[in-house]
């Protein structure tokens, strides 16, 4: 039997997909986060390594139970990964993958391009990644032409997962601290570090001495919930704020006018840099993927609106799940195999049935 | 000799002054940087020991050499300084002086508060300080009533130099990624970083493998500029952007458009947290300080015009170099002595002349 392996390996989850070439998945299984930028190079190592055991079970699951151990690979397993290069090199990962069974050489690959190939069997065209970070890429020819943005949460990723939360948070301090508009994220953000509602009260009595407090000088003058919100905030990796961004999204659905503003600035940004990677007269579907691009309501058809004025004929937009299908697609592609529109849609079928029928 | 000291212990330096009743600096000295947050305890004592030496050894000076070890002071010793209660105790405080030939207790008070009282020997005011960070205080009874701002980069310090240089290294990289408006900051920042200017060619070509570049997906579709200064940002403390508003000041002074809007909106948030800050009926004196409120050229005459619709009086506003005289006012105030506004204008006057006039 003639098997391919992609796996797409992100910061919430980790996803790998077994098929053959003609686009029929075989396998599939689901691990925890296995980016190793977020979780470290180790605990990316054991979600991969699950969820590639997971998919060899469930091959074996559907084969009746059929011995073949080790899984021999047609072709290199893709591994779509964001920062896969700072986790060792690809010959780490195919030792990690011959743990896991599967026997084969493991090429790594971009998890933006992974993203697009989820969407689109074309050789050109765009994706927008919205997730904790932000990211426009151009594909152009099965491959990454241009990126824009994608530059982390300190110096970009404008839109973002991250963005969102942070721009939550200050706007909840903000309010708490008496500078900035009322907005019910005053009270969803301490709710969730934990913190009840914001006190109106007057401000916490002045400490008679700062010396006898250990978190300083945000005690004096300021109300108890602000003081305690901001010590639990800076005690957590930045990054982390990004978790706030569900905060955000529920408060704009409901009308807050601040969250709303925050929600309209992030769509735009994002809208800003895929319009910022566009290449005059290069064409193709327009595919939308992470966390935030799924929750964003209005984003595929504002990104529609936009990509309209790129040529004569409006470009396809595809909203994806995750990349899992376009880790599979490069798995395919790198193994030698011409992935046809028809193969693209029975990997798109084959795939949602293995993902909602387990054995 | 009835002698007082007060140190106020910054991020960029330690300033100790040695003063007699009457308002008569009689001792000067200067050290690096003594806030413990940004600088760890050990540094941060080693700073404030330096300091102490210095004044003690130029008040010998001044007297002609007369030995007076240990000096024994009039009242606690006063260390302003931010983040001062992490850094231990009022005791541990003591021994460092101790160790620096001076025998007394601490009091240790806030730097915001020093500020405000090397302006005005007034009871009530205003103080607004931004250097790295960002604080507007309002003092009443010569005690801090309310602090706005003050959160720390990720969360608030609108308008400071950690914010300024923010936004500086982000517009000089969104005009680097092709999503930006042009701005000088793309040259002026990579060339702060030691890379050279912008690279008006096409993207760098793209990483065969993204597993061979220890950078990752930095490198794909990007210019080598942007890579190089994206790498070396995240390699310092995200607290040293705050390095870069120097260069957007430069810029904005030399009329590019990008860093005068971000000057422009840096000086508004704030004039807003002042504003925030103001209780109606609340009079008094407006006092600026740190690095960044000094260099905003227009910011004291922008305050002045906002105070100005507090009450039928517009208040004084007073722009200050450093907390030195606060803090040494403030010795004063702990060691019994009620400072006059006669002693106050001496304190700033033989301050100055010892400053300015070492032995």
């Amino acid at each position: 039997m003639t098997v391919c392996l992609g796996v797409d390996a992100g910061g919430t989850s980790t996803r790998a997909v077994l098929l053959t070439p003609d686009g029929t998945c075989v396998g599939y299984g689901r691990a925890g986060g296995g980016n190793p930028v977020s979780w470290g190079a180790e605990a990316a190592a054991r979600s991969v390594a699950a969820a590639v055991s997971g998919a060899v079970s469930d091959h074996r699951a559907r084969n009746s139970g059929v011995e073949l151990r080790p899984l021999t690979l047609t072709g290199p397993a893709v591994l779509a990964m964001a920062g896969g290069g700072s986790a060792g090199g690809q010959d780490t990962w195919a030792a990690v993958l011959a743990g896991a069974g599967v026997t084969g050489a493991v090429r790594l690959e971009s998890d933006l391009l992974a993203t697009f190939c989820a969407g689109t069997p074309d050789a050109d065209g765009y994706a927008l990644v919205a997730g904790t970070g932000a990211s426009a890429i151009r594909i152009a020819g099965h491959r990454v032409e241009r990126v824009v943005d994608g530059l982390g949460w300190l110096l970009g990723d404008e839109g973002s997962g991250f963005w969102i939360g942070q721009q939550a948070v200050r706007a909840a301090l903000a309010a708490l601290d008496g500078r900035g508009p009322e907005t019910t994220l005053s009270t969803s953000v301490p709710a969730a570090l934990g913190l009840s509602g914001p006190d109106r009260r007057a401000p916490a009595a002045l400490a008679s001495e700062i010396g006898d407090d250990a978190d300083g000088p945000t005690r004096v003058g300021r109300s108890e919930t602000l003081a305690a919100a901001v010590g639990a905030l800076y005690r957590m990796r930045p990054v982390e704020l990004s978790r706030f961004a569900a905060a955000a999204m529920t408060a704009a659905e409901h009308d807050d006018a601040v969250a709303m503003e925050i929600v309209a600035r992030a769509q735009e940004r994002l809208v800003h840099s895929l319009a910022s990677v566009h290449r005059p007269g290069h064409h193709g579907p327009v595919v939308l993927g992470g966390g935030i691009a799924r929750r964003l309501r209005s984003l595929s058809s504002r990104v529609a609106q936009v990509a309209a004025s790129w040529g004569p004929q409006a470009p396809q937009v595809v909203t994806v799940e995750d990349g899992s299908a376009g880790a599979a697609v490069l798995a395919l592609r790198h193994a030698g195999f011409v992935v046809s529109g028809m193969i693209f849609d029975r990997l798109i079928a084959t795939l949602a049935t293995v993902r909602t029928d387990p054995v």
